[in-house]
């Protein structure tokens, strides 16, 4: 009887929390990409995304049961292992529920935009050393990223001393964005979330000594209310000669523009500074073109299935998960660092024991 | 008990013949990639490779039963596909004993090299129209090639008149290649096989008027004695004023560098025309530099992958497969053209009936 | 007798004030270059370099007069304008003293360091309003910016905000670079000068509210007693919504790395984003590579080409200069209040009337 | 008096003969861009060209005179060499005639389409020893074919048995070029003559051994009246295990589309393999893309230049031509076997000798 793997207990059962756009994508991931990830149970607040998931021909021959509840789901028979696709307001609270439940989560980034909620997530995963608590930070795991860190690791370009790193979004003029903007923590946060976190991965996490920033309305001003910006650019010095800048944006017309370079004192390396959705490339009276990648999931859908193999196999064979929540919380303070910035037009500065100081 | 979809009978249980590279390839491709796939079995006639398989964790985990012999393999209960990955000169034999045992078939390129035992294989699937068999031409199913086509068809490029397609190899200096080309039918028909594919796909099966091909032996000089070259560049001319061209190569320095360019009347698609492994770029004191991927296998995994999905899904949804038997019989009618022009140094020409002419 | 054009008038006696690397480069261009440009003197105060312009055979055989004082060639009998290629600190007096004199005048960027200076210059240009005296912002002929801007011109891009601009040197070696520092104002005075320009240029010179740098030393500590550093990042903030970003460098690896990308409200022009010797590209074990152009000269060589023919057509034909004195005085406002900000820390403000403001 | 260079005897009086597209262009080359260059004289036939030249503001200024006869231009007092670009079929007999008047000449290629035509201007050169005469294949004078000829002769890329070579020109649709086509030999003598040239000279002038071309018509079809075709494809096999293969098309929607690879024992070199006007790329909703250059004129104006300059050199320096008639010889000898292969359907092969051979 039985099937796959399940006699063996090399199987690892698994909920997805959150129905949202990427919620769906991780659960479609687990089911086609992780063959030792069994879905068991999803879950969502939204009584539109549960209906749609009830009548779902996968959910359905796949078995996964559909909750109304978070609480609830995490009850569910037999659960070993959440993923948290939840909106980040609850990120942190979710986090530690499951694991005060004794579950090992994947919690998708930001852990959330408050720090001491980030503490206290972090302290929770500290208190059971059993569970895998892993932080969601998707470009870790994309092929390209983890070729340039292992020539910058095997001394291709020397000491890595500048990094620009890019997050441009398509323009959405659908609406959907700007009510997603209201509960992101501004475009520091969540957006340049990632190039911060690439920055300090790169150069093994310096100690930040000043950040500024700058910004722009230029699609959606109704962001103003939401003290954000629609394009903005920052700067961040680190102590010890080092210095990332970045540029975030809502507006692009060609599509997901997600670009990184690490400078070093003997060479450069470059991440996709001339995105290309595919190897296509059209050759008529308006010269050569190729198309972009439209949003984040074409240009890292093999990323979350690497994420979410390396989780699945960090759990079952008891191993280090390959990105920690601690990860989350300097990736945090310089991107709200970043985003007081732009609002205040002051620089903002630390110490090297991190400690905010001000300009006499 | 039971598990994922296993209710619904939407599960569909294959086995893989073959335990070479690619059969290995194929049944990690079917784990990892295929969610309604259920590899049940496989088979070598060599037994360092049903060793390898009978000690591989994966396939005691997914309970896969290895057999010796194909013959048995296709006895296994409840087997319902096969995926026919073994060496060229039986895929045509075991894809007809498939046949005969009732069961779908998924058979690698080419069907064989011998055009009569072509026919015979599709003959065979015409007398069982209710299984699905399928022929594998893998670049048929990249994502790039597709787009290409699509462009194509909807007339981006106004009439498509000519094909430039390349199929260059990494050179091998492992001998493994030598020893795999003594049976392959020659470099026309091993590698250019999918090029005359694409041709033949992107311009609609036009009938081929003359073949001639050149070669010459630069890094593999035992061929001689198989006939064949490590470098070839041949020329299809084709009745209604359209024409193909292919260089094939074992000896590249750079990597696997597989290239299209369709012209059409008012513009031209190129695919691949500039390989690379991915998106990263070094600049160094050498200037910039991208590397390749050193074989199809990095180049075409994904076209893989959706090759075995969409063929899981034609059997489970009783669809038409995407590629049918027939497509092979004209491919390597033009792949053996050229390479009897390679070894005569004549025009092979053909009527617009597609019978053998000669010149007067 | 006679020769070209000599009868008609329509040749400029022209002389070349300075004989380093770029004086010399400019006899060049004037020589061969320009049809209707005769180099009638050079001068140098550096006794080698006007020593070996005396046994330069061109010189000699174009009957080019050499000087060993400014104010002596400025005498030069039939001299119609000057081109200055001095050092920084004299670009402004030499500018002065050859309007007083009645010559027309292209003086190479910066004017000078000092914005007094920049004003008095200026000033002595207005006053001769049947002079044309031009600043030389070279970037500004060249073909690829100058495609671009009509591009954004003709609204490709829709309303440009956002220009991010690098110039990033080859690493020197050699000490010339770090003797030439001495007296250059800077590296955002020195090298981001020209980025400013085009940030100016492309976006409609918006006024700037704030300024932002830092920098880091990591090839040439010595450049701290200069108050200087080797790699630097700069933010300005116009009033307007409208945002420039650069990055200046003396220490890259690969080569000249000069690009510019400005975005718009309807997409994104870029400027040689992935820098290119020529045209070729080597294949080989390390993957695929291209050479990159070791100085500017090789990237702006044409136009410093198209500079001195529209200079000189300028003054034959009397029209308007295609850049005028005045655009280097903004350009060096911003210059000097980024270089400040990289020393003090602090974000430098002005008003929309240009003031400086400072913080509360 | 005099000017530039006069006295020293250092300059080279020389004259454009046919002021068609090209011959303007020489002339225009030679005022700006060649300084040891005076252009005394230019002929046509045409009275449209030489009113047009007689009327020119340059032609006036720089003293250049306008003949309506070859042969009396060639009387021209001080004439000291002429640049002959006038139609194809008089090239040979107009080298001829200057060599025979002690003119030295620089001669657009092709030669002729006669090959008793090319021999009698090879062998009339060789009769005068002292004159400098040199055939036009600009392409050897682009610094990206020389960049990749240096790398091919510095091993690189080890023997180089393999040549790539296409010559696209952009659709004419004004009728200009049906009408020029009616002269020029036929698409593999008037377009691929240049990439034949290109493979013979990064292969060291291997002995061709067969050649075989395909072709057709599908914007042209007036072609077929003058035996030519608007696409064609052409293989050369030569002596000692080398190939090139050709594209040639007059059909190009994005532009003059020139590209060359190289392929050696260890690595491949390509020249252009991704035309591109210039240094910019817009990015819009289309995604990215680049212009090409429109025709040859942009792709290889520098090349002119280059061309004239050395010419000049060679004959003021008394130094070798750069490139030799008896170049042409061969070039044209493939050439004219590919056009008779087209037309045919026949392989044209030569022995080692380089005779003709009929198959058994």
């Amino acid at each position: 009887m039985g099937s796959h793997a399940e006699k063996s207990g090399k199987m690892l059962n698994i909920a997805v929390a959150g129905l949202g756009r990427m919620g769906k994508r991780h659960v479609a991931t687990l089911l086609n990409r992780v063959a030792r990830a069994r879905v068991v149970a999803v879950c969502s607040a939204a009584p539109h995304e549960t209906e749609w998931a009830r009548g779902n021909q996968d959910y359905i021959d796949f078995d996964i049961k559909v909750y109304d509840s978070y609480d609830d789901m995490l009850n569910h028979q037999g659960l070993q292992a959440v993923w948290i696709s939840t909106s980040t307001d609850v990120h942190a609270s979710h986090t530690i529920k499951a694991v005060e439940k004794g579950l090992h989560v994947l919690c998708e980034k930001p852990l959330s935009t408050d720090l001491n909620e980030v503490s206290a997530a972090i302290a929770a995963a500290e208190s059971r050393p059993d569970l895998k608590v892993m932080a969601g930070f998707s470009r870790r795991f994309d092929a390209s990223y983890r070729d340039a860190y292992q020539k910058v690791k095997s001394n291709t370009i020397g000491e890595p001393y500048l990094v620009r790193s890019n997050t441009c979004d398509l323009l959405d003029e659908t609406g959907f964005f700007v009510a997603y903007a209201k509960r992101n923590g501004g475009i520091f946060v969540d957006c340049t979330i990632h190039d911060i976190d690439l920055a300090l991965w790169f150069m093994d996490s310096p100690a930040p000594k000043s950040c500024f920033a700058v910004g722009t309305l230029k699609h959606h001003p109704e962001l103003a209310e939401s003290h954000d910006v629609d394009n903005g650019v920052g700067v961040v010095e680190f102590y010890g000669g080092k210095i990332a800048y970045f540029h975030a944006s809502r507006t692009q017309a060609h599509g997901h523009d997600v670009c990184t370079e690490i400078s070093g004192t003997q060479g450069k390396v470059m991440v996709n500074v001339i995105p290309k959705a595919n190897n296509v490339v059209v050759a008529d009276r308006t010269g050569m073109r190729h198309e972009v990648q439209p949003e984040y999931w074409q240009r890292f859908e093999d990323a979350f299935a690497t994420e979410a193999q390396e989780f699945v196999t960090a759990v079952l064979d008891d191993n280090k998960v390959p990105v920690s929540l601690e990860t989350g919380f300097l990736v945090m303070k310089i991107g709200r660092a970043l985003q007081e910035s732009l609002m205040t037009g002051k620089v903002i500065k630390f110490n090297e024991q991190g400690e905010r100081i001000e300009d006499i």
